[in-house]
C-alpha cells in the first residue's frame, strides 16, 4: 500500500491497524476514519524538522481549516504544535479545547469587525492583516478595548507555484495580501507602523497547496527576505517572524510520489540561511503552517456501495452513499485519491469504473476510472486521503447529513464528531 | 432591472418591495433574501400552464433538493405542488411541514435500505427507482411491511442537453437510472413488473438542468413515447405516469435571456400529443419538476464589503463577507450572477473587479470582472437570482455559520431559516 498506516489481512483493509470493514459495520457509513498517531508524527515530523534546521525559536502551525474539529485541536495542544485559524468558528472550535490563544494566529482575507473583536474577547496571539481596511480595524478595535495587537502582514511574493489555479495564492494577482512587487506592500508596512495600537512583528506569505516543486520556498523566501532587508535599511525596521506559509504536497495516488520534508525544509533552512548572510541581517524566527500534510494521510472514508451499474458500450457505475456532501474535491478540483474496496482487496481488479456519489448531481463524483473487484450492494469503499479539506468542506447538500468523525488510536476507536442527525437538519427552520 | 421583482428607489436596491440596505442592518450579513410572492408565481405559472397544455391530470412537482427547508415546503403545500426529494433529510423537512406525504416522489441514484425504510415509514407516495439492486430493495421492505409502493423507472432517453457536464444527466453514460438504448431499461421493466410489492406507474428522465435549447424536451419525450409504446405492445403494459425531469434555464445575468415557459409547455403538449397520436395511444399523466425555475429567480444574497484592492497593474478585488461557503456555483462551474452595489445604485461603474469570498482559498469567487462603483468597507452588494443551489448547497468550510434565510413578502419579512450560531459550529464535537 502506498500509506505506512494502510495494511492488508485476510483480504480485508485495516487503517491505523483498525478493521475498516468491522468499522463501518460498527459505526454505519459513509464515515471518516482519522489516525490519531499519524497526526502526531505528522507534527512531531514538523516541529523536530524545524528546530533541526530552523534552531528553537522556529514555529510549526497547523493550518486548521484542513480540519477543524474539537479533538484536533486537543492534539495540537498536547503536541505543542502553534494553529492558524481564519474565522471566528475556528477560534470558538480551538477555544472549546482549551487550545492556548496565544499560540493561535488569525489569518483571512476579510475578518469583519465583529470577527477581530471576537479574536481579542478570546485573546487571539497574533493576526495575520491582510489589508489596508483591516489593518485600520484591529487598530481601532484594540484601541477600544486599551490594548496593543501583535500582528503580521500578508504579503504576496509573486510567486506562482504551478498548483491549481484555484489554491494557487502567492501571486500578485490574489485576493490575498498586498505585493511586494507593486510597491503596496511597503506602502502597508508604514499604514501599519504609524498605527497606534498594532506591534508589527513580521511578515506572511503563502504561496500555495500541494506545491511539489522544488524551489518554491526557497524563491518566496529570497523576495520575502530582499523585502525585511529593504525596510531593515529604510526604517530600521527588525522583522522578528516570518511566515512562509504551508503547501507541502501530499500523496494522494501513487504517481503523485512523496515528498520528503524534513529534507525540503533543511533545503529551506540552508538556502534562507545563505540569502541572510548576503544580505547582512540575521534570520527572524520562521513559521511554517502546514495543514493538509498534517492530516491528509491521516484520514480514510468509507462508504457503502449501493449499485453497480456495466452501461453496455458505455461505461461502469459504482454509486456510494456519500459524494460530494462529504468530499467535494473531485467536484471542484477534479482531485486524484485511491479508492480500494475494503472487503475485497484480495480480488483482482474486475473492472474500470466512476465512483460516484449518491446527490441529484451528475458532478456527483467521487473519482472517475477506478480499477475494482466486482462490487455488489452492500459492499464497503474506502477512499484513502481524505483527512484533509473533506469533513472540513462537507455539506448538507441534498438535505444529507453529515458523516461521523472517528478517531483511531492503538487503543481503540472513538467517536470524535457525532453524525449529523435528522433533528439538527432543520434545528434552524422556523 | 433584468427581473421584476428589483427596483430602484434613491439609489438603493429594493427587492421585493423591500430596502435591501435597511435588511441587511436589520439582520446582518451575509443574508439569503427570498421573495415568496414570486415563488408563488412560480408555481402558479407552471400549474396554470400544464393545465392549460397537458390537462387536470398533469403535475408539476417541485424539485426541492434547489432549496429546502421547512417554509418551503409549507408554501409548496398551499400551492398544490407536488414536490420531488432526494434524502431521508429533504422527506423530514417536509413532513416537519406538514407536507401531504402522497404527493411526494423519492428520487436518486442510490437510495440506502435505511432511507427506504424512512420513506415508507412516512408515507411517500411514490418512488422513482434508479437501478435494480434499488429496485429489489424496494419490494424486499415493501414486503415486509406488507405494502405494495408505488414506483416509476428513471430512464435515460440518450439526450445530451449541451448543458454544462456537470449537470447534464440525460445521456446514455450517466450515474443515473437506465439507458433505453442499451436494451437495459426494457430489462428494468421486466425486474420490476416481477417483482411482488411493486405497483409500476411510469417512467421518469431527467435531460439536465438549466435548458435553453429549444428542442430538448421534445426529443427527449419522443423517445420516452416510442419506449412506452414498445411497453404496450409487447407486454400490453399500460403506463399512467411519464415524468420528464426538469432543467428549464434561468437567467441568471441579462445575457441568458428569459424562456417563456408556459409557450415552452405548450409546445411540448402539443409535440407529445402529435407522438402519442403517430403511436396510436393515449399520452400518459405528465409530470414536470422544476426546481430552479421555482425560487432561483426569487432568491438574493446580500453581502458586506470588507476590503476593496486595486492591485497596479493587474486586478482589482472587492471581498466580501460569505463566498463559496454559502454559494458555491462559482467554484463548481463557473456560473455567471449579477452583482449590485446596493447602496449605490445610482453611481456609475468605476471600476472592474474580482468579487471574492472570505475564505482563504483562491477559488473562493462569487463572481469575476464586474463592474461596480468604487466601494468602501461597510458597503452592501446584493448577489442576484441565488434562491436555487445556494443555501441548498452551502457547507460551513472554514467554520463559518451557515446565513439566515429571510422570507419577504408584501406585509413584511420574516425569517424562515435562523442563523447557524458558533455553538451549533461545535454540537457535534466530541
Amino acid at each position: 500500500m502506498f500509506a505506512e498506516n494502510l495494511s492488508i489481512r485476510d483480504g480485508v483493509l485495516y487503517f491505523a491497524g483498525h478493521n475498516t470493514v468491522s468499522l463501518a459495520a460498527q459505526y454505519g457509513t459513509p464515515l471518516y476514519l482519522m489516525d490519531e498517531t499519524r497526526i502526531r508524527q505528522n507534527c512531531r515530523m514538523y516541529r523536530e524538522a524545524m528546530r533541526a534546521s530552523f534552531g528553537a525559536d522556529a514555529l510549526p502551525l497547523y493550518a486548521s481549516k484542513a480540519a477543524s474539529f474539537k479533538r484536533i485541536y486537543e492534539i495540537m495542544r498536547e503536541e505543542n504544535m502553534c494553529v492558524d485559524v481564519v474565522s471566528a468558528g475556528e477560534i470558538h472550535t480551538a477555544a472549546l479545547a482549551g487550545f492556548p490563544m496565544e499560540n493561535v494566529y488569525f489569518h483571512g482575507n476579510n475578518k469583519t469587525n465583529a470577527e477581530i473583536a471576537y479574536a481579542m474577547e478570546a485573546g487571539v496571539g497574533c493576526f495575520v492583516a491582510d489589508n489596508r481596511e483591516e489593518l485600520e480595524a484591529i487598530s481601532r478595535i484594540a484601541g477600544a478595548r486599551g490594548i496593543v495587537q501583535r500582528v503580521m502582514l500578508r504579503l504576496t511574493p509573486g510567486i506562482d507555484p504551478h498548483t491549481y489555479e484555484a489554491v494557487a495564492t502567492g501571486k500578485v494577482d490574489s485576493k490575498f495580501g498586498v505585493a511586494i512587487e507593486t510597491g503596496q506592500a511597503e506602502a502597508l508596512f508604514r499604514v501599519a507602523a504609524a498605527l497606534p495600537n498594532l506591534a508589527l512583528e513580521g511578515f506572511h506569505c503563502h504561496v500555495g497547496s500541494q506545491v511539489f516543486d522544488e524551489d518554491v520556498f526557497e524563491r518566496s523566501s529570497d523576495i520575502m527576505l530582499e523585502f525585511i532587508a529593504r525596510l531593515r535599511g529604510s526604517y530600521g525596521f527588525a522583522t522578528k517572524l516570518l511566515d512562509l506559509g504551508g503547501g507541502y504536497g501530499v500523496q494522494y495516488v501513487d504517481s503523485d510520489g512523496a515528498a520528503d520534508i524534513p529534507a525540503r525544509i533543511a533545503e529551506l533552512a540552508a538556502s534562507m540561511r545563505r540569502k541572510a548572510a548576503a544580505l547582512d541581517m540575521p534570520l527572524p524566527a520562521v513559521l511554517l503552517e502546514p495543514g493538509r500534510s498534517i492530516v491528509a494521510d491521516a484520514g480514510l472514508t468509507l462508504y457503502t456501495v449501493g449499485a453497480v451499474k456495466h452501461i453496455t458500450g458505455y461505461k461502469n457505475y459504482v454509486s456510494v452513499d456519500g459524494g460530494m456532501t462529504d468530499n467535494p474535491r473531485y467536484a471542484l478540483y477534479q482531485s486524484a485519491y485511491t479508492v480500494c474496496a475494503a472487503g475485497h482487496m484480495d480480488k483482482p481488479a474486475a473492472m474500470r469504473c466512476d465512483v460516484v456519489g449518491r446527490c441529484c448531481e451528475s458532478g456527483d463524483i467521487i473519482q472517475p476510472d477506478v480499477a475494482l473487484p466486482e462490487l455488489r450492494r452492500g459492499d464497503i469503499l474506502a477512499v484513502c486521503t481524505t483527512g484533509a479539506y473533506n469533513y472540513s468542506m462537507a455539506s448538507n447538500y441534498n438535505r444529507v447529513p453529515r458523516p461521523a468523525v472517528v478517531m483511531l488510536t492503538p487503543e481503540g476507536s472513538a467517536v470524535a464528531v457525532r453524525r449529523e442527525t435528522m433533528e439538527q437538519l432543520t434545528e434552524n427552520d422556523v
